[in-house]
């Protein structure tokens, strides 16, 4: 099995981009991963495009051949994948396993969106699922595992709203981030409810933008110096068979045991992690699923400072999805742009202090109770 | 390299299904692969899904977790896959590939659209494309080749009506198509002008349908009596860079020189085709493009019955897409499960008396006068 380097990394800035295309922004992305990479674009061999929204919000689809052409990249396999909010992980996924199988030597994997758009309405995982349809939108159900969190394990809201504030603060040092003025767990708390206990500022905002990564193997790397590794890539899809315990995610679970495993790592081998905050309940769920707290202590480690910057282990110093925003054809690529930006000690003022190895961690999509999928990827330097 | 076994096909009839839902026809397609193989659904370890219009018709995205989960499978990797007309083979591309790399054992690929909705317009490769905004529709644009072709090449009407008079007479021997009746030149060329000089019989129909394979390594292969041989997988994208020439897409030829590359073929060692003939005059130019007969020529091989079942080299003796109809996530999917069908003789009136190897042929979306996506598979008993 051939190494995966990851070569270069390029993004947007996350927000609104009401003057700009879809096509437009991606290709944005693309090219900055290929300059960051100094790979001229006719040494791509194979590429992906992840989009949750293009085709439901546009009826636009094979969006990536127009995305790859626009950057000089023709005749090369193209794919166009939607996965939810793993869309661009899963194309990762499928990018890295491609390399390792010496099926292509230099992949580009791009994820975009343009959302802010009058189209665009609640996101969930299927307009025509009955429980959609019933009510059960994304929000309530993420509300639902907070009430149950709390019920448990006596989670409180202010320990909820903590998260906000902690990605805010982070945010506020990333000029890529969508919403950058830091926030306070009162303001958290009074902002608009949205479904009960989660409030506005406890959700996380749609946005336009777009993400890019290229991956390698070792003798299409252009320069090695600035590249990084993917130890490993874990994707699984949902357990509907035991969809019943709401304060905890067995897929989530699963994939996070998974790439430690692949990686030979354990939990505190991680210099820092980018995990799916789609909600304040959702990053102290994925706490404990990543093993930084036990199973009901998530809300505690929120509320302690423990995952913010200078913390133990800093849990999206990017702003996460609540404040960097959330394209999520981009999401999961976005997370590894800011791995990788942090592994290569060019973050700034919220540079982790000797960043070495960190974690991606994506899920998307929610039926029966359990995510439909759910992804982690660990990169060292 | 691990070979790659083609265990098992299942199909819906194509047509019109008003009182199903999607996941229920992918499902059932899902379900007839696996029981053809004798697989349990457990030991799937890789899945992909194929839709070209669940996201813009009925904002359905993650469709395939729902599929999968109907038969029995849960957990493992799911693709939801997009790439217009080759949405179902760019899945089986990658499906091959994860067995040929040993990253998985038993890929299911499952592939299905339901368009006969009101919801459904005309399908193109993005409505936000500027030439699609311009009129530049689908059968606009193959309007363009057909009279190209004819001005350079002599290629007559009739010639073209031939195609689709062919694959009617195979489709009426066809349980599975949506469209059975036998026709005429005459009729043909009688039925209302979609975009000159295409008439209506001469435009494949939109269909509801889907359609599943079941790709193996050898060791997870429950029985070899009926398994079958992949032998080439190519798939590309479109060169953008040299989008003249009306008559001719130069991803067609490079993909299919491509496959016959891949499985040390030329193409006399075939016995049958399904091709993509999304409109009659795509038939004639794959024709040519696959080497069955010189370029320019298409339209007489057409007319001479050399293409038709009992000819030298039969093509679309399922029907094609022109009368089997074309949902497209599941027609790549449909065209193997033809072949299979054919392979291990059990095509039962429209046998291709002694078929042993069959090539699968889809071509998808259009731009800049060149094709997006054009996939070639080769498979053997």
């Amino acid at each position: 099995m051939n190494e995966v380097y990851l070569a270069g990394v390029g993004m947007t800035a996350f927000g609104v981009h009401a003057e700009r295309t879809l096509v437009d922004l991606a290709g944005e992305a693309a090219g900055l991963a290929l300059a960051d990479a100094g790979l001229e674009p006719g040494r791509v061999d194979m590429g992906f495009f992840a989009s949750a929204t293009a085709a439901p919000l546009f009826k636009d689809v094979t969006v990536g051949q127009n995305v790859f052409w626009s950057v000089g990249i023709n005749q090369i396999p193209i794919f166009n994948l939607e996965n939810a909010c793993t869309s661009g992980s899963a194309a990762f996924y499928l990018a890295c396993n491609a390399i390792a199988a010496g099926q292509a030597r230099a992949v580009l994997v791009v994820g975009g969106e343009k959302m802010c758009v009058p189209e665009a309405g609640l996101l969930n995982s299927g307009a025509t699922e009955l429980d959609t349809q019933l009510g059960l939108v994304t929000p309530a159900s993420f509300a639902m595992r907070a009430v149950r969190h709390m019920a448990e394990f006596g989670t409180t809201a202010e320990q909820m709203a903590a998260v906000a504030v902690k990605n805010r603060e982070h945010a506020s040092f990333n000029p890529m981030a969508q919403f950058r003025k830091p926030t306070n767990v009162a303001e958290v708390l009074g902002s608009p409810m949205i479904a009960d206990p989660l409030t506005r500022l406890q959700c996380c905002p749609i946005a336009d933008g777009a993400a890019a990564v290229l991956l390698c193997a070792k003798e299409a790397v252009p320069s090695l110096d600035r590249c990084l590794r993917v130890r490993a890539w874990a994707y699984g899809t949902g357990d509907y068979a035991n969809p019943q315990d709401m304060a905890r995610w067995g897929t989530d679970y699963r994939v996070c045991a998974s790439a430690y495993a692949l990686a030979g790592m354990q939990p505190a081998d991680l210099d820092l992690i980018e995990c799916h905050d789609a909600f304040t309940i959702g990053e102290i769920l994925h706490y404990e699923a990543l093993g930084l707290c036990a199973p009901g202590e998530g809300g505690k480690l929120a509320a302690s400072g423990d995952t913010a910057l200078g913390g133990r282990i800093p849990v999206n110093v990017s702003g996460g999805l609540l404040s960097r925003g959330h394209p999520p054809g981009a999401t999961g690529l976005a997370q590894v742009w800011e791995l990788a930006t942090q592994l290569r000690n060019e973050a700034g003022e919220r540079q982790v202090a000797g960043a070495g190895t960190g974690l991606a961690h994506c899920m998307g999509g929610d039926k029966d109770g359990d995510a439909k999928s759910c992804t982690a990827i660990i990169i060292t330097n």
